[in-house]
C-alpha cells in the first residue's frame, strides 16, 4: 500500500505530493489545523483522500481539545467542522466524511473521553471502507477492460488519491495484476501535473506500461485510433449522472464521444450527491492563478498576465458510458440506476 | 513590427523565441548553418517566419559559397536547399520557400555574383510578401469577429510567427485596432507553451484584454457559453481543406464543434498545399521528448519515463468552418474552392 495518509501515534502523516515524483518526502501534522492546510495547499488531494484526511484532521482536533465539558467540546467541534469544510469545495466526500464523523460524534453516548476514542474509531473506519471500496471498484471495472487495450487515464486516481489502490488508476492495476495486458496513456493534467508526476509515479511502482502525453495530445491518439477506452475518476457524482473532476475532464469525455470510444468514470459511492440534480448547480473551485503562471516556483510568463483556474469542470452525463462504483457497473439513464444503488446502501 | 526576423548587413537576425518573454535576447546568424539550426531548434518558429527564414539562409549560404563557377555554385546549394527541407518536416511553407528560391536561382540568367544578389532579392521579397499577405487575411478575417466577441485562440500565430503582424493573431490585432472591442482566451500550449509565453507577449504589446488559460480549459469555457468562436492558424492546409496546425488544435476544433462554435483556420495561401489530398498524408513531427519531461531545462518526471512528443495534429476538415487567407475566406467543400483560388493565382 502506498504511504498516502495515516494515523501514526496520535498524528497524521502523509507523503507530500506536491514534492513527487523527484522528492520523497512525509509532513506530520500534529494539530488538526495543520491537516486542514494540507487539504487546502494540496499537500494531499484526491476526492477519497481527502474524506480520509478530513476524518483524522476531526479526530485529531477532538484529540487537541481539552475541556470536559461536553457541550464546550460540541461547541468547538462544531468549529472544526466548519474549518474542513472551507478547505476545498468540489469534491462530495469531504463533506461526506465530516457529516459521518459528525454523526458519530452525536450518535456517541458517553463522555468526551469517550466520543474522542469513537471519532478516532470512526476515522480509522473511513481509511479501511475506501481501501475496501477500492478492491471492490476495482473488480467490477476489471471487467470493462480486455487484454491489449490501450486505456487513457487523466489526473491522479490510484493510491495517492485514496486510502487503498485507487478507482480509476485501481481498475487499471487490478486489470495488470490479473494478468491482462494493456498500455495505458497518462495525461500529464495541466496546472498541477498530477499525472505528469503521480500518476507516472504510481505506474512505474506497478510496473504497468505506459507513456505520459500533454493533455493536447490525447485527441491526436484517438484520431489514430491509439485509445480503447478512457478511465478518470470523480469528485462529485449528481443524480442525473453529471460529473465534476479534475478540469479538462470534459474535454476527454467529448473527444471520446466524438471516436465513438467509451467514457467511463469509477468512484466510491460516496461521491454520489443525490441532493444536487444536475452538475450545472456542482461548486466549482477556483484556485490561485499561480498555478498556471508560474512552473515550479519559476515565472513562465509576464508578471501582469491574467489567467482562471478553475480546478475542475463537469462532464455531462450523456457522455458517460458507464459509471463504476464499489457497488457495481451503473449505466444510463442515471437518474434511475444511480438512486436506486445508494438508497439500497443508506 | 516585431523584430522576429531581419537581414541585417549581411547577417540574418532573429530575437530568440525560447527566451520570451521573461529575456529579449536576439540571435544574429553569420552561416546558413545557423539559420538551419535556428529553425530545428526553434529559435524561430511559426510556419510563415519559418519560410522567411529558409528564404534569408539560401540567400546567406549563397554569400558564403566562394567559388565563381556555376555548375560547381549550383551543386553547392543543392545541399543547401536538402539541409533546409530536413529542418523541420510538417509546415509546408517552408518547403515553398525554398522551392521559390531555388526556382529564383535558375531562373536568373547572370553569373554566381548577379545569383547571390537575385537569391536575397527573393528573399527579401518573400518576407515583404508576407506582411502584405497578413494584412490581407487580417482585413478578409475581420469580418467573421463582431465587437464583444471572445475569441479563443492557439498556439502563437502573431507577429513572431511571421513576418507582419501574424494570421489568426493578426486577424485578432486588425480587429482590435478598429475599434471592435474583444476579449481573447490563449491557450498555453503544452509542451512548448507558445500560448503562453508568446501569444500573451505579443498581446499584452498590443493592450488586447486577455485570459491565459491552460489548453484543458478550453472545454470548460465552452460549456459555460465563453467563447464565441476559434481562430488558429495552420501549418499546412491540404487539398480537401484537412489542416495541419500546432498539437491540440484538432482538441479546440472537436470542442467547438459539440458547443456549435465557429472554428477559423488563417493562413496565407502559401500553407495550402494541393499536392497532397487528405491530412492523413500530412507527415507529423515527433519532437525530443525532454520538450514534455522537462519544463525551463528542470526534470518534472522520473528519468525513466516514456513520452510521446508529435508536435502537430491535423483538423478534419468537416471541423473547419472557414479558411481564411489573403485571397479571401474560403467555406466548404473545400475540394473546389481552395483549388479555384490557389490556381487563380499561380
Amino acid at each position: 500500500m502506498l504511504p498516502t495518509i495515516a494515523w501514526n501515534n496520535g498524528k497524521v502523516k502523509m507523503i507530500d505530493q506536491r514534492k513527487l515524483p523527484l522528492s520523497e518526502i512525509y509532513v506530520t501534522c500534529s494539530t488538526y489545523t495543520e491537516v486542514a492546510e494540507a487539504i487546502v495547499d494540496m499537500i494531499i488531494r484526491g476526492a477519497p483522500a481527502i474524506g480520509v484526511a478530513a476524518g483524522f484532521g476531526i479526530a485529531l482536533a477532538a484529540k487537541e481539545i481539552k475541556t470536559k465539558d461536553i457541550n464546550l467540546f460540541y461547541k468547538k467541534m462544531e468549529k472544526v467542522f466548519i474549518e474542513f469544510n472551507n478547505t476545498r469545495p468540489t469534491a462530495v466526500n469531504l463533506f461526506w466524511a465530516i457529516k459521518r464523523m459528525r454523526k458519530a460524534m452525536y450518535n456517541c453516548v458517553g463522555n468526551v473521553e469517550q466520543i474522542k476514542k469513537t471519532l478516532l474509531a470512526e476515522a480509522l473506519k473511513i481509511e479501511k471502507e475506501d481501501l475496501e471500496m477500492n478492491k471492490a471498484l476495482a473488480k467490477h471495472g476489471s471487467k470493462l477492460i480486455k487484454t491489449k487495450n490501450n486505456v487513457l487515464t487523466y489526473c491522479n486516481t490510484g493510491g495517492l488519491a485514496t486510502a487503498g489502490i485507487g478507482t480509476a488508476l485501481g481498475v487499471i492495476q487490478h486489470v495488470h495484476n490479473i494478468g491482462k495486458k494493456i498500455h495505458v496513456y497518462t495525461c500529464e493534467t495541466r496546472p498541477y501535473l498530477q499525472g505528469a508526476r503521480l500518476t507516472t509515479w504510481e505506474l512505474n511502482r506497478y510496473k504497468i506500461p505506459f507513456n505520459l502525453i500533454t493533455d493536447n495530445m490525447a485527441g491526436y491518439l484517438m484520431s489514430k485510433g491509439k485509445i480503447d477506452l478512457v478511465i478518470t475518476g470523480a469528485d462529485r457524482i449528481v443524480a442525473n449522472g453529471d460529473s465534476a473532476n479534475k478540469i479538462g475532464t470534459f474535454t476527454m469525455a467529448v473527444l471520446a464521444k466524438a471516436h465513438k470510444i467509451p467514457f467511463y468514470i469509477a468512484a466510491p459511492s460516496s461521491t454520489v450527491d443525490l441532493s444536487i440534480k444536475t452538475g450545472k448547480d456542482i461548486p466549482i473551485e477556483q484556485r490561485n492563478p499561480k498555478e498556471v503562471t508560474t512552473f515550479l516556483g519559476r515565472q513562465i510568463v509576464q508578471k501582469n498576465v491574467k489567467v482562471i483556474n478553475p480546478a475542475f469542470d463537469v462532464t455531462p452525463h450523456e457522455y458517460i458510458t458507464a459509471i463504476i462504483t464499489e457497488k457495481g457497473v451503473f449505466y444510463p439513464p442515471y437518474t434511475k440506476t444511480l438512486k436506486n444503488a445508494i438508497s439500497k446502501s443508506s
